[in-house]
């Protein structure tokens, strides 16, 4: 028979089952962060209808059209695509729903997304999102902006090989409401145009940011206030005072000749800034800052917005973006249905600490103890304990074969399993200290258990 | 704006809030149990190179090309098909990892497949399926025969829904190597199709199996005896007399004249359904019998055969089937890689339960508690509060608003959150006894884990 040798399909990773160990420890301890603050899961299908997805006009995405192998001549199936992210999907669900789901709705999404995108290194097609939004009918509290970057810190903080200094991380937030109303109240006119060039700030510098702006035609007084607004950087307990200073300096509410409505969208930015900060004090010092220069690109967004960089490699971009956004569904149902999420592109981050050696690749199974069979005659004594030790929660692996027990040894060190347990002669060995011991399948916990017991008692 | 309503897509299921809850109670058992055997987790890209499924030949099953929306002309990307199993991918893992994998390689595997199918009701085209299999080099110990029903028994028994007596389940268990050892020993030359009519007996009766199998030309005494093999069915404890009473009766391996090679065939299947069967004596009463009727249609299988049905309703076909084959990968690698594997159909049996009724579909998020936000000023002492007790292990939804109290506990009754906590006098309502006490969020556990610790102290 001839062999076609199989090699990786560009941007389609998977991995190894050592390393499937961690992602599944990082999926569980988001989903527990999630839950723990009362979100529901939901998933929905991988694809969606062509018509839908266009509901909002042209597709201007890379997208995943799907087709029948065996397709029939003339065959008028609705086309399908695989949907390239969770927010088209969440936004359908609802509309779709509408009637059987409780507001404000909770709910957070992991699930792959595709991108139908030329193969290029480094760049994924298929990937993990893990995503996290309330919605609500008409309008929705800012309790959830400020509950948001709580959540995701949390989240991201608490991942296995997140905990090395050199991933630490800092969330980031804005209220696009600010600078908008500055822009305004400045009498700019291209204010996407600013918005997109303040965007850049991180990439770019504050020297080509200042230059584009000049470009754009912004006056010198209007550059200066706009850079001195962007510059702005603080943590929440500074934030409300550095912003007093700079309305105060700038004088930008006093003017009486301004318009009412553009006062009114600069101060309510200010205030739901101060607010969510407010909110943010019991985390950890430099976990979050408010950094105005934050704006995000997308149009998508109306209020708060959120980034997340390492804090020693910022320029690696954000690994967990999102905002407050005003209409979820118009597309699909005669509802205002406001919103505000996360997303962490999970997949992308996730490989970033692979490669870099972050995790702890011993365990190459989720086995904690190896039960040895020692002959035929012990298949039901091993069997036995095996299951008590199974009953209370342990992991184990019954070994397939009476063999040498140095050769099941020799399987359990390859396999990174922790314990081997004897069954002939009642005894447990640890594979880290060599320590050998007497233990009843009964009572049995790991010394860290036992040691752990004893602290709390 | 112009609205487009979305509706279903038929074949591609989407759960409410409070069944997708069930669903991952479903998913964390199954991994529970998979786990506690020392199976370890992969996953796999969803597509396949089309040349890594039609490695082995024209590809006959019905599948979904993927075609980028926006491709360029001429473009030679290798073509792309989501895939309609995960024994395909785990045989393009297998051989693609095949240096850094421990053998014998104990490996399950829970993600949605895809059938490019034509819409039909009833009928899904994309659904999860929750594998497990066992592969090695060159030889797979008998052990592991074994082991799949024990571990598929502990699985599907133990599934929310699946407690009702209605939906008691029996896995049945046989050995291709009896009946086409027989068949040949009999002198029968198209065993294939006595495997297929063998096949159909659930389905279509013993007396139209009788007929077809008359049709093929089999003579009255290969028919008796084809027939009473096949009607062989017993607990653990009893099928290796009646193994032994068929052959004795029959007169099969006594005859001087047959072949030795067919003769081994024979006793081989008739030793290892023995020795299989004899290390389920464990399981309740019922759970699994030796039924030599089934024989499943796939080719692919060699020895042992696995198929699973509700004892009350047969007819709706094996919730759970799989088996022994003797060579994973050798369309990917130079080499033999037997194995053995049972997958759940996992969509099709939620689905069941679910239209059945069978889950409690009450709660509508994973919170534990409610925590009632009772005014503004109140709320550092809410949300301090909700985070002690989320620390502790529970999870905690803090109200979104400083709302009246009647409201607030409609909403936990809406969303069927159990508790409802009063941050402003200390007290915690049970939902379900109306019973509203003082409580610490520093030591608080709900009544039933109360009652649990003074059951086991």
């Amino acid at each position: 028979m001839s062999v076609y040798k199989p090699k990786p399909v560009s941007g389609f990773p998977e991995w190894l089952p050592e390393e499937r160990l961690i992602e599944q420890q990082w999926f569980d301890h988001i989903r527990n962060v999630f839950e723990s603050y009362g979100f529901c899961s939901i998933e929905t299908p991988s694809v969606e209808e062509i018509d839908v997805i266009s509901a909002k006009g042209e597709v201007d995405k890379e997208i995943y059209v799907l087709e029948r192998l065996h397709k029939e001549e003339g065959e008028k199936d609705a086309r399908l695509a695989l949907h390239f992210d969770q927010t088209v999907p969440l936004a359908r669900y609802v509309a779709q729903h509408f009637n059987n789901l409780v507001f404000p709705f909770k709910r957070y999404q992991i699930q792959r997304v595709w991108r139908g995108e030329r193969p290029q290194a480094g760049r994924f097609r298929e990937f993990y999102q893990c995503d996290i939004d309330v919605i609500n009918v008409d309008a929705l509290p800012l309790h959830f902006d400020a509950e948001m970057p709580a959540i995701i810190w949390e989240t991201l903080a608490g991942l296995p090989g997140m905990e090395k200094p050199e991933n630490k991380i800092q969330l980031r937030i804005s209220n696009r409401k600010i600078l908008i109303g500055l822009c305004e109240e400045l009498r700019i006119e291209n204010v996407t145009e600013v918005i997109r060039i303040i965007d850049k700030l991180e990439k770019i510098g504050e020297q080509d940011v200042f230059a584009d702006l000049l470009e754009l035609g912004l006056s010198d007084i209007q550059l200066e206030k706009i850079i001195a607004l962007a510059s702005i950087k603080a943590t929440p307990k500074y934030i409300s005072g550095l912003l007093r200073d700079f309305i105060t300096r700038n004088d930008v509410i006093a003017r009486s000749d301004s318009n009412e409505a553009i006062q009114n969208l600069f101060k309510e930015g200010i205030e739901e800034l101060t607010t969510v900060m407010n909110q943010l004090s019991h985390l950890p010092e430099g976990a979050v800052v408010a950094d105005l220069s934050i704006v995000r690109g997308l149009d998508y967004y109306t209020g708060t917005v959120y980034e997340t960089v390492f804090t020693d490699d910022p320029g690696y971009g954000s690994i967990c973006s999102g905002g407050r956004y005003d209409d979820l569904a118009s597309s699909y149902i005669n509802k205002k249905l406001p919103g505000v999420g996360i997303s962490i592109g999970f997949s992308r981050l996730f490989d970033k600490l692979r490669t870099k050696g972050a995790f702890d690749t011993t365990r190459k199974s989720p086995a904690d103890i190896l039960m040895v069979l020692p002959d035929e005659e012990q298949r039901e004594t091993a069997s036995e304990t095996a299951r008590t030790l199974r009953e209370r929660g342990y992991n184990v692996e019954l070994f397939h074969r009476a063999q040498k027990i140095q050769k099941q040894f020799a399987y359990a060190e390859k396999k990174g399993i922790p314990y081997v347990w004897l069954p002939d002669t009642g005894e447990v060995k640890c594979m880290a200290s060599r320590n050998q011991s007497k233990a009843d399948p009964k009572t049995w916990t790991k010394p860290e258990e036992e040691s752990r017991d004893a602290a709390v008692a």
